[in-house]
C-alpha cells in the first residue's frame, strides 16, 4: 500500500482535515464518519509483473489474491466487510481473462461473506491491472489504527513469517475471524497486516505511535517457506521472516496485561515478537536496526 | 462502463442474491443496503491510450476526468457523494505524474464536498491506470435505477450532446445538482449519465425498463461540438449528437404529467427529446433504428 509516493499522506497534506474522515498515512481503511455509524473503506491495486504473473498463476489466482489483500486490509482495523467492487484493465481478448479474474474476486469475497457488488472492466493494449475496493464496518470497540501502541506495549503476530514468495503470497488468509474475536476479547492498541515484511510494517506501525520497538529473534515465528527460501538464497530463514513481506498476518500492540492473558489464552493462535518502546526506531534485541532499511549480515 | 464484459451481469448471474446489495447490469451504482440507510457505490477505471492521451492532456486532466465520470454515476443515482478512494497504476518514475494526478482528483472532489480518503499507488512498466470509487448516499426519493421507465413516459436530457472528443470528455460535469433538483421536484422513475451516447444508453435505459423509446430529432439539443467535428467528419450533428458519448449529461424518464411541469418550470434545464413505448427497440420518429447498431445514412 504504501509505494514510492504516499498518496494518503500527500492529500492528507494538502487537504482541510475534514471532519467526516479519519485517515492516517498507512492506514489500512479510511473511516468515513457516517452517522449513525463508521464504514470503512480500502482500496488496493494490483499490476501484472509486480504482484503477479499472469502466465504463471492464470487470472483466478489474481482475483482472488485482489481481493483477498483487501480484506486482508479491513482485518487490519478489525472490522466487517460489506461489500466490494473491482475495476479491471484488461488485457486485448481479455473476455476470458475478465471471467476468470471474477470468478476468483468472488470465490474469495463469498467464503468472507462479503457481497461483490460489480464494477467496471476496460479493454487496453496494455498489461493486466485489478483494482478492488471493500467497505466494511468496525468491529467491538471501533477502528484498530496503526497510532495507538505505547513504550512497553507488547507486540504479537498471527502467524509464522516469511517465504511467502514460494506461493503463499498468491493465497493470503485475510485474518477477519482473528481480528474480531481478539478485538472481542482485549483491547488492541494498534495493528496493520503484513505485506511489507514485519521489520519494515513494525517501523511503520512505532512511527505512526511515536515510539520504537524491539523484536526478540528467538520468538519471531518462522515459516517453513522461509526455511526454503533460505536454502536458495544462501540467506538465515530469520532473515526472510523479518524482511520477505506479503504475510498479510496481523502485527497488533498491546498492554503488558492483556498481553499475559493472551499468553495465557489466547482466542486465536499469537506469537509475541517484541515489545515497544520510548524513543524511536526498530531493532533486534542484540541491538542490530531493523525499520529504515534492515540489512541482512551477510 | 459497460465494455465488451458486462461485469456486473456476469456476477449477478453466477451470485444468488443478497438482500444486502441491489444492482442491475447497467446500474451507475450498486446499492448497498445498509440499515439504516443505503450506500451508493460506483467504480470506474481510466486506461492510457483509451480514456485519455496521456502526453496531450497531462496528468492532473486525468486525474480531474477519473474523479469526475464517477462523481457522474453518483448522479445518475440522484445521490450525494460522501466519500471517494482512488488507485493508480503509475508508469516508471511516475512521482511528478502521481502528484498532479492526485491533485486532479482532489480540485474536483472538491468542487462537489466529497472528501478523497487516499487510495494506493504503485508502479509498474505499463501505462498509466487510474481507478476511482466513489460512495454516495441516496437522496429524497431514493435510488433512481435504470430500470423504471414506462411506456408514456417522457424523456429528458439535461445539456446539448455531441463533439465531446474535442476536449469536453476531458472536463465533464457531474449533474449532482442538477439530479437532486430534479429529484426534489418530481418522480424520476429512471435515470443514467450519457457516457455511450444517446442512441446506446436510452438503449440501455429501455431495455432494462422492458420498453421501446422514439426520440424526436428535432428536439434533441445538439452541442456546438457537434458541428465542428461535423464539419471535420462529413456526417450531420445529429448523428454526433445521438452517438459521440462521454457527453455525461443525464438522461430521464418521467411521468407525461410531471414531464409538462417540467416544459413549464424546470428547477434545471432540461430538453425533451423523446417518449418510450410499448415493446423494444429504440428509433427516431421518422422510424430508423437507434440503438443497437444505430448506422449514419451516409
Amino acid at each position: 500500500m504504501p509505494g514510492e509516493f504516499d498518496f494518503v499522506r500527500w492529500v492528507s497534506e494538502h487537504t482541510p482535515p475534514d471532519p467526516r474522515v479519519a485517515v492516517g498515512p498507512g492506514d489500512d481503511c479510511a473511516v468515513l464518519r457516517r452517522p449513525p455509524g463508521d464504514l470503512l473503506v480500502t482500496t488496493d491495486l494490483l499490476t501484472e509483473g509486480v504482484d503477479f504473473l499472469l502466465a504463471e498463476c492464470g487470472p483466478r489466482a489474481v482475483g482472488r489474491k485482489a481481493m483477498a489483500v483487501n480484506l486482508s486490509d479491513i482485518a487490519a482495523m478489525a472490522g466487517r466487510p460489506v461489500g466490494a467492487v473491482a475495476a479491471v484493465a484488461l488485457p486485448p481478448n481479455g473476455m476470458t481473462v475478465a471471467r476468470e479474474i471474477t470468478a476468483g474476486l468472488r470465490e474469495v469475497a463469498d467464503r468472507y461473506g462479503c457481497p461483490l457488488t460489480g464494477g467496471d472492466t476496460n479493454s487496453w493494449a496494455g498489461g493486466l491491472v485489478v483494482a478492488v475496493t471493500v467497505f466494511g464496518v468496525p468491529t467491538g470497540r471501533g477502528p484498530v489504527l496503526r497510532s495507538g501502541a505505547r513504550p512497553g506495549d507488547w507486540l504479537f503476530v498471527t502467524g509464522p513469517l516469511g517465504g511467502s514468495l514460494l506461493g503463499r503470497h498468491l493465497e493470503p488468509v485475510p485474518r477477519l475471524a482473528e481480528a474480531e474475536a481478539l478485538h472481542a476479547a482485549i483491547e488492541l492498541r494498534a495493528m496493520l497486516d503484513l505485506s511489507d515484511g514485519l521489520a519494515r510494517d513494525l517501523g511503520h506501525l512505532a512511527a505512526a505511535s511515536g515510539c520504537g520497538a524491539v523484536v526478540d529473534p528467538a520468538l519471531v515465528p518462522i515459516h517453513p517457506d522461509a526455511g526454503r527460501r533460505s536454502t536458495l538464497t544462501g540467506r538465515p530463514p530469520l532473515d526472510h521472516a523479518l524482511t520477505d513481506g506479503e504475510d498479510f498476518e496481523l502485527l497488533f500492540a498491546v498492554s503488558p496485561a492483556y498481553g499475559e492473558r493472551l499468553l495465557r489464552a489466547s482466542p486465536v493462535p499469537v506469537w509475541k515478537v517484541g515489545e515497544c518502546v520510548a524513543g524511536g526506531g526498530v531493532r533486534l534485541a542484540d541491538g542490530r536496526p531493523l525499520a529504515g532499511g534492515w540489512e541482512h549480515p551477510l
